[in-house]
C-alpha cells in the first residue's frame, strides 16, 4: 500500500521524439465506484493483470494493487461493462520524474493527459513542467478516469 | 458468474437444534461501495480467502467470485475500514433448500437474520418460509449487509 500524491494536465502539444520511449497498452475498467471516493479497478497490462483497490480522496488516496491470473480477470472483467478505458501509455523521463503521457482510443479518442507521481508534499510542490504541458486537471473531477470512462470527454471552454 | 436470486427474512425466534447444524465464521468487508449498487466485497471463511463482485441491483444481480490468497486478502483488507461485518452463519437445510441464518457479532450484536437462495423466480415464489422467520426484509435496504456495515442495526417500528 502507497499514499498515492500526483497532478494531471492536458497536453498542449504533443513531446517530440514520442516514438523513442516506453509505450504499454493499457486496458482497465471499474468494478465499483464507490459514492465515498472509494474504487476497484481491473487493469491489463502488457499481458499482466492487476486489482488495484483505490481509498477516498483527491491529491492523496491510499491504493494498493494485487496480481490475478488471466481466469480470474476474465471472470471479473463482465463487471466493468460501460465504465471502461483503453489508452496507450508513454513513461517519459523529465527532471527525475516519470511523465506518465496517457492517449486514450475508443469512445474517448483524441483525448491525451499526463500524470506524474510524486514522492513527498515537497516534491510535488516544486514540480515545474514543461513546455508541452497544459492546464493542471488535477483537482477536475471530469477528468478521472473514473468518470471518463463513464461520461467520456469532457468539454473545454 | 450466476443471477442471484434471494429472500431475506428476519428471524422471530431461533430454530431448535441449531447446534446440529453446519456453522461457518465469516468475517467480510466492502472495499468499494457504488453508487449504482455494485460493490467489491473481501470475505474470509473457515480460513479461505475471497474477492466478490456484484453488480447493480436488488433481488436480481450478477454475483462473480474469485479466490485470492492470505497475503492479498491481507493487502486489501485496510481498505474496508468501516464497512465491516463479522456473523455466524448456520446452514439449515428446510423443503429442498437452504436457510443460511445470520448471527451478528461486533457493533451488530443481537441482530439475527436468514436468507434463501434459488434457482428461479417460480422457485423463489412458491418458497413457504418456516414459522420461526419473521418480516420479509428482501426488499429493506438498510438490512442489505453492506449497509448494515456503514450504519449498524436499523430501528424496527
Amino acid at each position: 500500500m502507497h499514499d498515492e500524491i500526483e497532478l494531471k494536465f492536458l497536453v498542449k502539444e504533443m513531446p517530440e521524439g514520442l516514438h523513442n520511449y516506453e509505450v504499454h497498452e493499457l486496458k482497465q475498467g471499474y468494478i465499483a465506484l464507490g459514492d465515498d471516493g472509494s474504487e476497484v479497478r481491473l487493469r491489463e497490462k502488457d499481458g499482466k493483470y492487476f486489482l488495484t483497490a483505490k481509498s477516498a480522496g483527491n491529491v492523496k488516496r491510499r491504493e494498493a494493487e494485487i496480481r490475478i491470473d488471466k481466469k480470474d480477470f476474465s471472470v471479473l472483467w463482465p463487471f466493468t461493462d460501460g465504465k471502461r478505458i483503453e489508452k496507450l501509455r508513454y513513461d517519459i523521463p523529465y527532471a527525475g520524474h516519470v511523465i506518465e503521457l496517457d492517449v486514450y482510443s475508443g469512445k474517448l479518442e483524441g483525448l491525451v493527459t499526463a500524470e506524474v507521481e510524486f514522492e513527498s508534499a515537497e516534491e510535488c510542490a516544486a514540480f515545474v513542467p514543461p513546455a508541452w504541458l497544459g492546464k493542471d486537471i488535477t483537482n477536475d473531477k471530469r477528468y478521472k478516469n473514473k468518470n471518463l470512462s463513464r461520461t467520456g470527454v469532457p468539454i473545454e471552454i
